[in-house]
């Protein structure tokens, strides 16, 4: 009962089994390198305030860096009695440098401990996912500024509507991840802040600085009680992984034998172990997934910080998790597919200039409205004669409506369809490669 | 079939239960302002690309604003045929102004209209939230400043912990919700934005500045098949109602008949309809509820987006809600309880003091760890004799350690136990002070 | 004030808002049915302990037919007052028959009145829902039966996998259907109970037989206080729509023009405001998306129910809901579509045959995951020659391996592949029938 | 690329990163047992079938033993190419025991096995489960059975409402737990069914006996594609931890300072790091927070499922995981507390005997209505007198009703009061006594 770091007025042992049921050190040893960090830089902050003397610093410095060394060579060997990562490198740092190790955490809470080093953790884990998403991104767009040219079906409600640029979907999907990561960066600055517990009397501008935080909390209530940055984060990720469930499900379809407008390559799909011809898109399929998973994660967390009272409830105790896996969905999308020009062009059908054919209408002054429902009785008037849209012949033309002559064959032309949407945001070949240099600006300036 | 916006290609009827099932005219009605407003500015931008005539132009506004007048009046007839908002204001637009109403929607998709809707009126939800949310920090800031001298038990785990000033619970809460009007200001920024469709000819600009957008959107595919600004509003108001029920659950307990801190002003508490003593807290029991409930409303809308392929499907008919009655929430914590400083000062107990006794030894030099020993000890000797801590003598003391002395009497002091914790954030009045002071000055930037 | 239920003790009015917040008729007022059968129910039970003359009764009978009348009817007037169904209902009652009204509630109060409404309300519900599905059922167990000869690829990873029959199909979502019945039984016994709250007087006999309640509950405080028919209901719910969300998902998949195996009916369909050539599968996206809505009820409510204390608070007020749409869900699949056959048998190929290709090994003694790997080398050869699997000579199958002789081509047949497969649950003729045989004898004998 | 089950077809190499988030090891080996003990029956039902030599299974037999006894030893190396515990295991045996082991897995997908194995350790934990919570189920009842004779405040909206029994209190969480193994023994029935991907060849009733299966799937599609057993299982989970959550909230708000009913055992407790004289209930937290854990993955799970297509879906690989810290979290409920037999006493006081002055005067004929309003007008008397409601003169209560008489003095007795409510499922001690006579029937058949 002794070493642990609040047994003084306990009389009755503990529960074996609660003592299992308590620890975290399995999920929080991942943050040992953010202990250690917080650590050294806390030492440092009561040295300037006198309440280590220089050498017992430097002790403890010295401790924490052999503690840093044992991890990093996997060496360091969890023990019975350590709840959680904090217990466990204060309690190495006594076996080594012994008695001054019971200054480290003067003024200095587990709560105070543990959510400083979640922040440090958590900023680390923004700052992969951030150079990954820049990555993609920019994957993303200068293959769409390569493969401006080709054209193909544009969907809503997974049925061919209006032909568009293979470029203008990769953007689309870009655009959504440019969103992603201006959160980010939002949340980043919530995230980068140093969390005062009310006991301090250590020099807080040097542990501030010493750990880069960007900023000190107002309130060390709030500080030690709030875990908004997590449930922010976990949403962050699960928005995220929804954009990449999207993309994913775009991508699955059309690498389907029906689509074929994909192949993916060998290097992210598998086989299946009784079917030989199968060739798997598990890794979109994984990534679709994770989007609920994550979502999970922040459904629960959010329904454990319901109607707790202020302050710490070990109700707080995890938190983290969902950061890592999310570098590597993103990885996933980098090589993953050579299109189908000829496929996807010859997708392309003349229904899908319905539209277009409205639109000739509403030239000759038809009424939008109206214009749609000529059109549409021409496309009734094809399928029931069984032929193409551009098939039916002027004067099948024009029992739809009068205003119809020659010059309509001029809207069977699927570059000029894509051409005309010239307005920001739009298909023209002008309206997407200023969304490519739009982007590739914005890249530019992703410098946090 | 004829008066559906779509009906030229189809043959069959639609089957009445589809056509129920379809709608959406239940819910989106609330939006029939945004919806005027939004078609308003439109025909000026398709006037601007003379699209339409001036005359014309004139005709549709003078009939949108007849349609204002009928849905501000209560009077405008939702008529069967109308599935959505879009719908029955077109349809009514054409019965006051005949053919030219055709003409409104020239390069615009419902898709399009029910996005721009969406961001006009989430933007004025946002804009009431933000006045309502000032209003109650201001409230418990000014309250902090008045009611500063009165101390109160801080708890952790439900259990007491250390004294602390009232106010300086009061501000841990108004801290969190100003955290919550930043994120509200950051999303904001990204409703704020016009989502064009690619089909568009009209002129952006006006459209842009006629409804006071900040920008525009990038890429069409994106901007009408996210939903990235609905999800990210409804987490904001699951957070937001996190940290109000947080509160609320402090309030309830404090207002126990066990905790006798708090009297409830009858105004907000209702009674029961069998027990005549009872006064229930049911506002407050309301709101911790909304947490549950909003944050339903999230998930089920990531649920709805997760796996969905791009651009606009059915799915996306629902959205909104979650917006409007989190105002209310937030009015009902403004003169919602009076405090009893004679009780919750009368529950401040000399075993809070436990830390403050460790203390007294780490200034004579104990490391802190030892030093918490043995409070803990002293701790247990007073449970023991079943006195109280600060009833034990020096001689009783000093069993747990030689370095107590007489000048141990000056821990039991509440004030001075609350005053030494002077750091940023911290309970000393300056530290409090403090806080009053920088929400104040952030409270005068709040001008978006 | 004097017109609430539970006005005695209060002396300051209550602010306008918090009635409105605190209200619930907008939401609780479907139930007037329930309430009315509740309360003629509890006044026999009344009488028959002699806690109301039989003329008080009679009265209260009368009164409560008429109140019923008027819903039926659409005049009931809802007033300022009426916080919630049950006010109302007494507050009307009081009017028709003045003071005797006061007596109905006498050892009853609001918690149990609400509780047992709920219990009426979506016994109801539940039987709606049970009508529906076993139509749904029966629907698509004939189809089965007339359908059983067309064959089609099955698919795992939304890629090509074996051919399967088009009955095996939809009897694989029968099957989950008719599991989700079995739940939906349990869950409507756990309903099927009358609520007593601890205060009850009256006969609880009569109230139970009058009320067609199966069984009475064991504890009063677990009576008022638990929800779990609720929350089991919404889970059941959103089990049973995800469900249907895979139904619908396939036949998206299968009606894109792409797949093109169905033609969706056009009373099933909607068009696009914009392109007249679109017929869009709504109704299947609305019924996916459903899956995600109502999830989100079931995760907001037990979200609400989390960590609160024993007994009623008034987070509970709200509980009900995701019941009625369920029904139409269900609907909308009856008719929905007709199959292309010669589509669907002209999407097998031969390399779906590979594993049978394996299985002639294994035939011939090879272990088969050798022979897995064999055929899988064979899929590779064709690729590589862009000819088909069956267009392989023997001499180049016997590159591969040398047991490989002419009867291989026996190999190359669709229908005997899916006749091997004549294990319980497999794809031959004979095993499907027996699935549609065991699903009618299921159906007859879902009587309750 | 050869050792992975479906290598055959594939030229390019996997990505290693790939391989990485493929691999689902890390948490399927916890199925090691499972997946042996499936392999072993599979292999007997093979050889019935005459696809394996007696000799051959006698081999595999003998292997999987081997390495069932690696496993249990903890020196079973995982591989690096060991994607999943299926894989691992097969990799294992074909080291073990050469050729034949290919012969294992004839018509047996991973799919298959994967579910199988989920199945049969889904139902350990089950078992496990239940014990637990039996067990703690008996504690309740026959604790509620020693303490019979404590009253104490029943609490609702967590205000002071009427007397009642703390067995009362005990048994309506009883009760609650007794529902929950009703649920669990009805999805452990649609647990325990053989499921049979339809290329099954070997002998399907051997596979079943060996199992101990009660059932074989009916279709195979739904068979290897559906999860419900495990969505099902994390909904019951979650269910019954909200129900563990509640009764751990209320034995916090218990073990407050502020009501001291209970004392926490030291077993149970933990101290606070930095605050000496700190005992916390973090046992009970971490039960409340894993209601909102579990909940997590159900939604997380839920979210999964949505809107997949029929069959396997590499986004089913994840599901099971939240049943063993379940059993954990039930026996930690045992022997937590000592009950303050005084303390609770105390802390009735007789305005929550004020229901029971409204039912005097409805005894002497008013109207329940009326009673109660007569009831709070005394309540509110005794409130503006500063004195308690048994305090009142007769006199001073006939202000507020004439029928007020010295017999009244019979009211101001809190066991009458208890006794009073004798309905089944009350609290007088034949009621209470009853439902621990019912509970005690229910454990007795609980043999399942």
């Amino acid at each position: 009962m002794g070493s642990k770091l609040w047994g003084g007025r306990f009389v009755g042992d503990t529960d074996p089994i609660m003592e299992m049921f308590n620890a975290s050190i399995a999920y929080d040893k991942r943050m040992w390198d953010a202990d250690i960090r917080g650590s050294k830089a806390y030492v440092k902050a009561l040295e300037k305030a006198e309440l280590v003397t220089t050498e017992e610093m430097e002790n403890i410095l010295h401790g924490m860096d052999q503690i840093h060394d044992e991890w990093s060579k996997g060496v360091f060997e969890v023990k019975p009695g350590d709840e959680d990562i904090h217990t466990a490198n204060e309690r190495r740092l006594k076996e080594l440098i012994g008695e001054p190790a019971g200054k480290l955490h003067t003024g200095r809470s587990r709560n105070d401990q543990v959510v400083t080093d979640m922040r440090l953790w958590l900023r680390d884990a923004i700052s992969t996912l951030k150079r990954n998403a820049l990555q993609l991104i920019t994957t993303m767009v200068e293959r769409a500024a390569v493969e401006m040219d080709v054209l193909f079906p544009g969907y809503t409600h997974m049925q061919r509507a209006q032909p568009i640029r293979w470029s203008h979907w990769l953007l689309s999907h870009a655009v959504a991840l440019s969103r992603d990561l201006e959160r980010l960066h939002e949340i980043r600055r919530r995230v980068n802040v140093l969390p005062l517990g009310r006991y301090t009397h250590a020099d807080t501008h040097t542990a501030m600085t010493e750990l880069a935080f960007d900023d000190i909390s107002i309130n060390s209530m709030d500080a030690t009680g709030q875990r908004d940055f997590v449930a922010e984060f976990l949403f962050w990720a699960s928005l995220c992984l929804t954009h990449l469930s999207k993309m994913a499900e775009d991508l699955m379809l059309y690498s389907t034998k029906e689509f074929s407008f994909l192949v993916l390559s060998d290097a992210y799909s598998t086989g299946s172990s009784l079917m030989p011809q199968k060739k798997n898109a598990d890794s979109l399929e994984l990534i679709r997934s994770k989007a609920g998973r994550v979502f999970g994660r922040c459904a629960g967390f959010l329904m454990t910080l319901k109607g707790l009272p202020s302050t710490y409830n070990k109700d707080l105790q995890v938190g983290g998790g969902g950061g890592g896996g999310g570098g590597v969905c993103v990885c996933i999308f980098f090589f993953l597919c050579q299109i189908n020009r000829g496929v996807m062009e010859a997708a392309l059908s003349p229904d899908m200039l319905a539209t277009d054919l409205a639109y000739y209408l509403v030239r000759k002054g038809v009424p939008f409205r109206e214009a749609h429902g000529i059109s549409g009785k021409a496309v009734f008037l094809a399928e029931s004669k069984s032929i193409l849209l551009n098939q039916l012949t002027v004067e099948e033309l024009r029992t739809a409506s009068p205003l119809f002559s020659s010059d309509v064959s001029a809207v069977w032309d699927y570059s000029s369809s894509v051409e005309q949407y010239s307005a920001p945001g739009g298909t023209a070949k002008s309206s997407v490669a200023a969304q490519v240099e739009h982007l590739r600006t914005w890249l530019k300036k992703q410098a946090w």
